[in-house]
């Protein structure tokens, strides 16, 4: 193994590699000589987002990871962890299912403790932007960029997706400090692209777009901010974090480039030949906070990280997607309305 | 079963019953009538402990309850749970290991999880007042009262111990929320009494004064206030809580009676003829939060309870206990100065 080459042969696990942003590390990982594991329960995650990876290059394990039995098979032999699974969803499901969500402190704690037992060269987090104090991402006015030393204690995540998030990545930074484990927890910001289902903000708005709705409804009142972030950075960044940072840290992964949400409805629909369409605010339904941008500086200083797909780029490459694979499937009114807020 | 006797034929479970506060709970319960189950690992709980309970009166289940399978088998046709087990220590463990209190987080989760798939009539959870922000408890010229509504967000619980704690109540809250879950997490402050190990803080200085320890060494600066509350007053406001509250409440136990380390020096001095020793103290151990006191107003409101042992009554209690057991065991020197930050 050269360090030209840092992951042929290297033996991968991805939990919860089926998922929309899992799929595409598996391909990129496999694409650069790795030897993958894929372990998922198939809860969001579907086989056939890993259509497009040869079968002989990875290897699927289904099953529910809260086990600590599954757990510690999945891991064995391991080198590498990319711990992606989790009780996740959109917006509307993270904040009306936070029961749920609460699965991922067990979940987490399962998977990291069969990583501490087995002895990985490093564990790499999906931690999340949720992190961030609330009240840091209200104003709209502002100009917000994230910064790692900005989550305190004291701490204010967002929902307990967000606080399961926090305390794994807290429980990691014990680990590395008192057992010398290595691990690096990366928070990603607000990621699309292909494959991401429409209990996502804009992937919801493809599908209304697809579904040609008039008036086009848009949740919350539209000036609510996200960078955005496009998956296949993400992926460059969470492979560039697990060859670089072993000591416990978290470090964003996101742009700093703030859209609206109207904004980017208002490309969507002149992307699909609709420019003229009412936009409809929906202003009680879930949006979280109303601006959330991240500081990439230190994923800049430390994985040498930039984003490099533009979000007019990035969507109209989802667009252009959601439109293919959906005209494949015959998605009905109904069949989207559902898929809104379930996972 | 009649309301006067609301324990009587209850079939209940007790996690870590075989530790300090765990056997005096399961001897009331064992004396009102319940039909107890324990389950325990007995990483820090002593089946000694419970030599008081008749042996047909309990039953007992030994294993580590992070793993699922048995989480569900010691739930089986359980109506209460009071779920005490923890990775836990006094101040010593839970400040230098953070990584082993992190466990918590699965063990929990775990436990809880296997409450809401039995279905139980209520789930009592031995929260913390680390829970409470740090930052509220630092000055020891204040009157320090922590009512349960300070707890934040934003939060800043005392390390991983109070986190776990803390999460564990924001799950049991969205349990009930969202599916009903019946559950109160009762906050213990500080509790102390016969069967306290050395590793907290009173019992340490009681062994001093058995070991005739010159200097009396005292850690911290002496001046940190406490509301150390006696293990009976704690037991009967779990099992009132486990009565009264089940909408995911949590709710203080502990006394208003705010003292210094530096006077429960004095007053074991004091006890074991000792009154003329030197105090050492020793500002560089670990000492927590310099005044933690709570309120106990919620606890006087929702159910009926006031502490009834006062400090000086419950330390010579502790004193008396702890002189007897010892001096049958012939504790050495060394032996102590282990437990100190051991489980």
């Amino acid at each position: 193994m050269t360090q030209q080459e840092p992951w042929r042969g290297k033996r991968v696990l991805v939990t919860g590699g089926c998922s929309f942003i899992g799929s595409h590390l598996v391909e990129h990982l496999v694409s650069v000589g790795a030897q993958v594991r894929v372990a998922d329960d198939l809860s969001s995650g579907r086989l056939d987002n890993l259509s497009a990876v040869p079968e002989s290059a990875w290897e699927f394990v289904r099953g529910d990871l809260c086990d600590p039995r599954l757990a510690a098979e999945v891991m064995r032999g391991v080198d590498v962890v990319f711990h992606l699974a989790a009780i996740h969803g959109g917006r509307g499901f993270i904040e009306l299912h936070q029961a749920a969500c609460s699965r991922n402190f067990v979940l987490d704690g399962v998977v990291s403790q069969a990583a501490v037992d087995e002895g990985v060269e490093n564990f790499v987090f999906a931690s999340s932007g949720c992190v961030y104090p609330v009240d840091l991402q209200a104003d709209v006015n502002e100009e917000v960029r994230l910064a790692e030393s900005q989550v305190g204690p004291p701490f204010h995540a967002d929902g307990i997706y967000g606080w399961a998030k926090l305390m794994t990545e807290q429980r990691l930074a014990a680990l590395h400090a008192e057992l010398g484990f290595p691990s690096v927890s990366c928070r990603l910001f607000t990621v699309y692209g292909e494959r991401c289902p429409e209990s996502h903000a804009l992937t919801a708005m493809v599908g209304r777009a697809f579904l040609r709705q008039q008036p086009f409804e848009v949740w919350g009142d539209g000036t609510q901010i996200r960078n955005w972030t496009y998956v296949t950075d993400i992926v460059r960044g969470l492979v560039l974090a697990g060859e670089r940072v072993h000591d416990g840290s978290a470090i964003n992964l996101g742009t700093e480039e703030p859209i609206q949400v109207g904004q980017a409805a208002r490309m969507i629909l002149e992307f699909t030949g609709q420019a003229d369409t009412e936009i409809k605010p929906l202003p009680d339904k879930p949006t979280g906070p109303y601006n959330r941008v991240a500081s990439a500086a230190m994923a800049l200083d430390r994985l040498g990280w930039m984003p490099e797909v533009p979000f007019h780029t990035g969507l109209k490459r989802l667009t252009e997607w959601y439109f293919e694979s959906r005209q494949a499937e015959r998605m009905t009114t109904d069949e989207f309305a559902e898929r809104l807020t379930t996972r």
